[in-house]
């Protein structure tokens, strides 16, 4: 059995579990976003800020992937909201089987809204459907404007794109115009959210969005 | 065949592979670097520094590697060193069989450095062993002081880690005492070097560094 073949039924296997839990949030009415970064780029961070205010006002769940540690489960858990930790054990990225398994530890009936906090990485991920309505994409501006360019495949098959650290803006050489520019240009339907988990900048606006998108 | 003993498969054939690159690299003395970081983290804009002053002194070469494009091979060529660039088609890291294949277009007898930039990764390039004498970890400020601990693969493997956007270091929460005692505690061996590429701060120190270690 050659390796090719062997990827092809990793990646079919995997379809047909985001596809379970797909139905399953179908059933429950669930809006269930999948987010993508490098390491550091302000995940779990923007969940401190918008879950809060979200909190009083849909029902909401975190899934959090980590290649060993709990640390960022923790961070999430003193906000008192459902978190169930994935320790992948050194895998770059969740997967639907996982996704499909801890799911059923929610409350499903009682949820509107469940967060996935990929593994930090840029690349697997996003070759990995979850059954999520949609990708999110976060990005910093101290990592360079460079990243739609180089990572395309996640910026196509995102919905959102959360550009973080605006604070940090004017210490860095990130160019916002070829940002944009080049994000327009591999997904036109790829909005962005310019905001600043330090400041609070543009939380807001993400807030207001999740209130658009939930589904019931 | 299980998927497991694929996996050791991949992991045996990439073994060999690094074997004979390393073999290669003993006949001709030469020093091989592997650098490791997330997107962003500043691996080319390190090469951009240290090259200039490392090239009157030692013959290096560059291997560009990255998922689609071809962006951080030309910022290096532009040096006017040899460079490689290789293009991924998607996977998260380098391997050992592609660097045994792509090495041989060097003149080797006539290099003493060679500088692997691996795909912008924190986890898989860290598994995957290229023949190179040594891992390098680039982390910048502002992607947060908890890296060590949550990618310990990639500090435990590495020999030296470069804490890049020291110029950032006043606007983050960036705690670097956390940093270097989890480093520290991690791998002791592993030296720190606290650089801007943006302000020239500790390139020289890294330059120094490597014209210690060259083999000719």
């Amino acid at each position: 059995m050659s390796l090719k073949i062997i990827n092809e039924n990793i990646m079919r296997s995997n379809e047909d579990y985001a596809q379970k839990v797909r139905e399953q949030l179908k059933k429950n009415r669930i809006l269930m976003i999948n987010m993508i970064s490098s390491p550091g780029s302000g995940k779990t961070s923007l969940l401190e800020k918008i879950i809060p205010p979200l909190k009083g006002k849909v029902s909401l769940a975190v899934i959090e992937g980590d290649c060993y540690t709990a640390k960022d489960g923790e961070r999430i858990n003193v906000l008192n909201v459902p978190v169930i930790q994935i320790n992948t054990q050194g895998s770059c990225h969740l997967n639907a089987a996982t996704i499909h398994q801890v799911i059923t530890e929610l409350e499903l009936e009682k949820i509107d809204l469940i967060f996935i906090e990929n593994v930090g990485n840029l690349v697997c991920p996003a070759a990995f459907d979850l059954g999520e309505d949609y990708k999110m994409a976060i990005v910093s501006t101290a990592e360079g404007s460079d990243k739609p360019v180089k990572y395309p495949m996640l910026f196509r098959d995102s919905h959102i794109t959360v550009l973080n650290k605006m604070d940090l803006l004017e210490h860095t050489d990130f160019d916002l115009q070829v940002f944009k520019q080049d994000i327009a240009r591999i997904n036109p339907d790829n909005r962005i959210f310019e905001i600043s988990c330090k400041t609070g900048q543009g939380i807001e606006q993400v807030v207001k969005f999740f209130l658009t998108q939930v589904k019931k």
